[in-house]
């Protein structure tokens, strides 16, 4: 890179919004990124939970806070306060700076206004999004900006930018459904924890969000979970045992002991809904054709053992470090 | 992040720098980055090969093509030529400019006039560092830098900055060895080709710069490989068999019939240089004392087979995609 272009900082957008994957459910992943009228980043964040801000109003107001100096703002993450603010504080703060979003600025006005409307009145001077808004009652937002007459490109990192929300796309129809799963860097999957605290903690994060956990039946009588979201102080997703054979569990096994989860037996999954399946190999083969997307997290490990076999190919739509492990984002592949 | 830091830039020089590692033998892999006084990037690039320019002049000759407008240096690698023409040509340009560097700026002149004499002369405000210089001979560049009145940092990102250089300063002292392997995602090393041609390319260009290739006598044997650079169009690596009966192998393999190598047999390293090695489990365990890192290309595939075993704890030092594979750099832990 000699210097940065739109598609660096919609990949520093974007990084930003995978780092809450699945966790805005049922929201897309959006990241945001501020730029001045000089070519500094002033501002970059990510949409993180359903019912707190937006992308691009968190980046508003970090960008808010560094350029005008008033830290009153600093901390606050509700939504409607943040628009109204912003718009009655910032004054020509944001003429002639440029916003990156992954993902088309809403147009319709529900929980909060619309993002749309905020970055209008901000007199941003330009606005380049990632994917257009595929949700019918949100879109609008990018016509919306061109008719108040602000630079507007759309597409940019348009492919990545999709990905982003293919899940988004695939549970507002229906069912989305990703396979997690925790192994050694010689692809050792059994025998005790394995990933670090960091990648379990993401897990329960998700556990909490999620509608429904799906657990491989012999994980179930191996391993004898909890499978609650204890590390995050969160909610305990009700919990689907793989299996055809329900009276095959011993009852004291802690999984069934969560008040309020509901525990169900089967080997169909639900028709619509974000659906994490937590397993082992067996699991793996039996839901391969189910499966959207696999969650890996590679531990910088060798381990003596049996690698867990399988003849599948992935395309890795994106990768970080969680704690000490990497964690790989997958899909796979149609020539597979 | 809320918005851009001194550790921010530092790991965006990081990451440029590590796209060079050990393809810049016998220098140190560095990265810079330039940050004009609005606190935008104009210039960021990585030292690719010895002979070649410094970081910082590459750095410095973007952000001056794209600050000056003048396109005449744009694609100059000729280091004297360079220093020469950003000398006389930058005017007042980088004043008020910051540097990030991940190592100091060198203070001798070699083939090349020092950084750090370039750096005072074009009037930077600011120079960031992030390791000192442990080469004895270029240091002192921090020291000078300050003596002029310039606002020098050192130790940004210092641990992973230090990381960086880490085969740099094993080799300037004796030998630097890594392990090369490529894996699917469930550990299955074996069975033909199994990396990407991006990942295959990068192997072929270290094969080009290191000082020798080791490879397991049982991988001699079974690929009859050829084991030269080919797919960069460059010199094939001296190699030596790791065997202790060197009669045993058919000398119409390929690897034997490359004009200029030098073929050795023998299960002692050499005491000096940057060595490769590559090979299977058997390589791996025998040699694993005397590994300093692992190179690991994981391609984003399951395959039926048996995965590698061992007993290790690693660190992830750095990781990137590399095609369509992820590519982790792993040194070994001392609890493992």
């Amino acid at each position: 890179m000699v210097v940065p272009s739109d598609a660096f900082f919609m990949r520093l957008s974007l990084d930003e919004a995978w780092n809450y994957q699945f966790l805005t459910y049922p929201n897309p992943a959006v990241g945001a990124l501020i730029v001045d009228r000089h070519g500094a980043i002033v501002g970059l964040n990510a949409h993180k939970e359903a019912g707190k801000p937006h992308a691009e109003v968190l980046a508003i107001r970090d960008a808010y806070v560094h350029l005008s100096g008033d830290e009153s703002l600093k901390n606050c993450e509700d939504a409607g306060k943040l628009h109204e603010a912003l718009a009655s504080r910032a004054g020509r703060l944001f003429h002639d700076c440029t916003i990156y979003v992954t993902l088309e600025p809403c147009n319709h006005t529900g929980k909060t206004p619309p993002c749309a409307a905020l970055i209008e009145k901000l007199g941003f001077s330009r606005v380049v999004i990632g994917a257009p808004d595929p949700n019918p009652e949100a879109t609008g937002g990018a016509k919306r900006l061109e008719h108040a007459g602000l630079d507007v490109s759309v597409g940019i990192e348009r492919e990545a930018c999709d990905t982003l929300i293919e899940p988004f796309k695939k549970w507002q129809k229906g069912r989305f459904t990703f396979f997690k799963l925790a192994q050694t860097l010689n692809g050792v999957i059994d025998g005790g924890i394995i990933s670090s605290e960091t990648s379990r903690r993401w897990v329960h994060y998700v556990r909490s969000r999620i509608d429904l956990l799906v657990i491989g039946g012999n994980t179930v009588r191996i391993d004898r979970p909890t499978l609650d979201a204890r590390l995050v102080g969160g909610r305990a997703p009700d919990v689907q045992i793989f299996t055809r054979n329900r009276e095959d569990f011993d009852r004291e096994i802690p999984l069934f002991g969560i008040p309020g989860r509901e525990v169900r037996f089967g080997d169909e999954l639900p028709e619509k809904g974000l659906v994490m399946i937590e397993g082992g190999e067996g699991t793996l083969r039996a839901l391969k054709d189910k499966i959207d997307w696999m969650v890996l997290f590679v531990a910088p490990v060798l381990k003596e053992g049996t690698c867990y076999n399988g003849k599948k190919f992935f395309d890795i739509l994106h990768q970080r470090m969680s704690g000490c492990d990497t964690m790989l984002f997958l899909k796979g592949k149609n020539d597979g």
